[in-house]
């Protein structure tokens, strides 16, 4: 399936007026950045290019796909003539590592190549990396929360089935444990775990009959959902599950209702009580990084996250624009200056200083007419933009390396950047112009 | 591609343990409903039925996706052997007609088949209706704040690349005039907009050499943007161009920026004065009903809706529960008893009710066992649930369908439903409970 329809017709109605006065040849520079953090967020998290590097190799404009852009008068003859067969971006793509950390004006991906194919990638490029990112954020948000808790996803139903598997992949970067999502534990090789729902109690006579039934099927060491009539009835009926299969209690509950700090308390003494000690209590309903804090006293080991993880976020507000393009005298810096909008002119660079403590600091944004490297005094600097892409993909990170760089990327920051009420940036970005 | 596993995965685990205590053999019936509308919104917009029906037709067991489900321990091997091969679902759908309006309670959607294949279904059912609806519920709003003023979708780099493709469809149920995806104008019809971004001025030295080439390729009737410098200057400039091609205005100005409610003035008046008296309006930037409510009075002919459309919404909370499930006396009737969570067992029938003057008022939801079809003095009463899927699909509506659906149930609704400020239900459902 190709990604080439995944976009604005007006990336196509551009390339057409391009084709037309010539632009569509000139090389080009197109910059992806937010120009704020969101929510009071202090940092945000990339991801999606390991995605977006798959969507821009899907991305095919077939004879199917043209002849129907002919067709309905998107494009006309010339532009479908400069097209031709079997196009693939032959271009450059540099960017952040997925998984690193992004502040206001961060270069996060540079697409260089003519005007008419980097413009055809915008819209796939910012779906991509916005809702990817608006979801990795707000899970290395709740995964700092939790601490060292267990953290699962499971907003899949809250959520497009599609944006469900790329959901699950972002929690899974910024450093949750597991998902329930099998589509995303198959294509990403995430683990999937899951035992069962209400209706499943719902289906049997009693609570007893349920949980027996369960553990026969899945082992003692399968979770239990204890509160579909009354949570304290449901623990002893797990327990007792648990007896009638030889072990003092199952591998874990679950509470999905109710209020959480109270009932598990209750639950713990009931277990312990019966001397169910190792069972694990873990507990989820409409869970984000605040309700966490409020629970970091209650007897938890691990926390089900679905709503608040894959929907109701504000997308991170990356754009793609146009930073130069060729003209007579080569590469001409551009430049917007609408109210509110405004942008820097340039192909960047961008290193992240941390302090002689190792802690992340400055972000610093360079033009090519800017300074040179900066020069940082007892700490370091990092450069932060690799190849992704150079006529053809030529970066092949995994799940697993983006979720080693966001780890490393978060362990710089300061303690107080994981607050998980509303800040301001932990980075500082200083942006050199043109002199 | 199948859809089989865009799923949590405890519905495969819950087949497995139903699988082996006999239950998934049962009779059962499942309701998708919502316990209340989110946000202080007055009415709730179903969509995604359709879509749904081409993903349950796109939902296939086969060989490849059974080894992986085997080889990662999700399912046993009886499980598998229940499944057998070309699992398709044989039960029976029924619901709402996609484009109607929801309330607290009202049962949208009804699946009826055996335990063990209804269960599967539960995730995607709940991903695409939650999304679809949520999505649609805004752009009704969106729709209704508009008034007849053209609405044009153009969120799609603001969501996942597909669920971007879905939203412009639930827009255009909702009764959006256009959207800027293609691959949504393609596959469901939809007319499908747009002229060029801030990067296509960028790419040329001044805005004049911009909209001479963008009037060459596209036409005088295109639409020019005119904020990338300065709001006034670009609309001069537009005008001139216009003139070049010997027209006294452009189709179309948009204005991205700024303060729209002066800017649109004041581009008014310039057109006005330069006698482009048939140059349209087009104004965007993160709008959405409320900012619409203060742009009333502004010279506005259309608006284009991004952001606030696809991103940030509140899924609908539509959940999918066991309301019934074969016994040893027929079907017995279920519900759950969790904190904030009560459920009405029992397979439901529903009906609007609607005034003598033809306002919609009541919803009526009643069990097998509760009353007989309502009794209405002076208004009409609709039944509100129809049949989709019996064994295969039987419900083929399309956009267009849907479309008319929703512009007949708002055009029930009083005025005050329309408000933009938060409120209550309009409709008031009347769940009757077994006696």
């Amino acid at each position: 399936m190709t990604t080439a329809l995944n976009t604005d017709m007006y990336e196509f109605t551009m390339l057409r007026s391009a084709v037309a006065d010539g632009t569509a040849d000139k090389a080009a520079t197109f910059e992806v950045f937010a120009r704020s953090l969101r929510n009071g967020n202090r940092y945000g998290v990339l991801a999606g290019t390991g995605r977006l590097l798959d969507a821009i190799e899907d991305y095919r404009l077939d004879t199917d796909t043209l002849d129907w852009l002919l067709d309905t008068g998107i494009i006309d003859p010339a532009t479908r003539e400069w097209i031709g067969d079997d196009w693939t971006f032959t271009g450059r793509i540099t960017g952040y590592r997925e998984g690193e950390l992004y502040f206001p004006n961060s270069p996060v991906l540079t697409v260089s190549g003519r005007f008419g194919e980097a413009v055809l990638l915008e819209t796939l490029i910012l779906s991509v990396l916005n809702h990817d990112s608006a979801v990795a954020t707000k899970a290395a948000r709740i995964r700092a929360a939790a601490g060292t808790r267990t953290v699962i996803e499971m907003g899949s139903r809250r959520t497009h089935e599609d944006a469900a598997v790329a959901a699950a992949r972002a929690t899974a970067i910024a450093g949750f444990d597991a998902t329930s999502n099998l589509a995303a534990a198959r294509a990403y090789g995430i683990k999937a775990v899951g035992t069962a729902a209400h209706a499943w109690t719902l289906a049997h006579r009693t609570e007893a009959a349920t949980f027996d039934a369960q553990i026969a099927a899945l082992g003692v060491d399968t979770t239990l959902l204890i509160d579909t009539y009354d949570i304290e009835t449901g623990t002893r009926e797990a327990i007792a599950a648990a007896r009638r299969a030889g072990r003092t209690g199952p591998g874990a509950i679950r509470i999905d209702s109710g209020d959480l700090a109270l009932e598990s308390k209750r639950c713990r003494r009931i277990l312990d009580e019966a001397g169910a000690t190792t069972t694990r209590i873990v507990v989820s309903g409409d869970l984000d990084e605040h309700t966490i804090a409020t629970l970091t006293d209650a007897p938890i080991d691990g926390y089900g996250i679905g709503t608040k993880v894959v929907s109701g976020l504000t997308a991170p507000g990356f754009v793609y624009k146009l930073v130069e393009i060729a003209d007579t005298n080569g590469m001409r810096p551009v430049s917007k200056e609408a109210e509110g909008k405004r942008t820097v002119g340039g192909r960047k660079r961008a290193w992240r200083e941390t302090t002689a403590h190792g802690h992340a600091a400055i972000e610093h944004v360079a033009t090519p007419m800017g300074n040179a490297t900066p020069q940082c005094v007892g700490g370091e600097l990092r450069n932060l933009i690799v190849e992704l892409w150079d006529g053809s993909r030529t970066d092949r990170s995994t799940v697993a390396d983006a979720r080693t760089v966001n780890a490393a990327a978060i362990a710089e920051l300061r303690d107080d950047a994981l607050a998980v009420h509303p800040g301001t940036p932990t980075v500082l970005t200083i942006v050199t112009e043109p002199r």
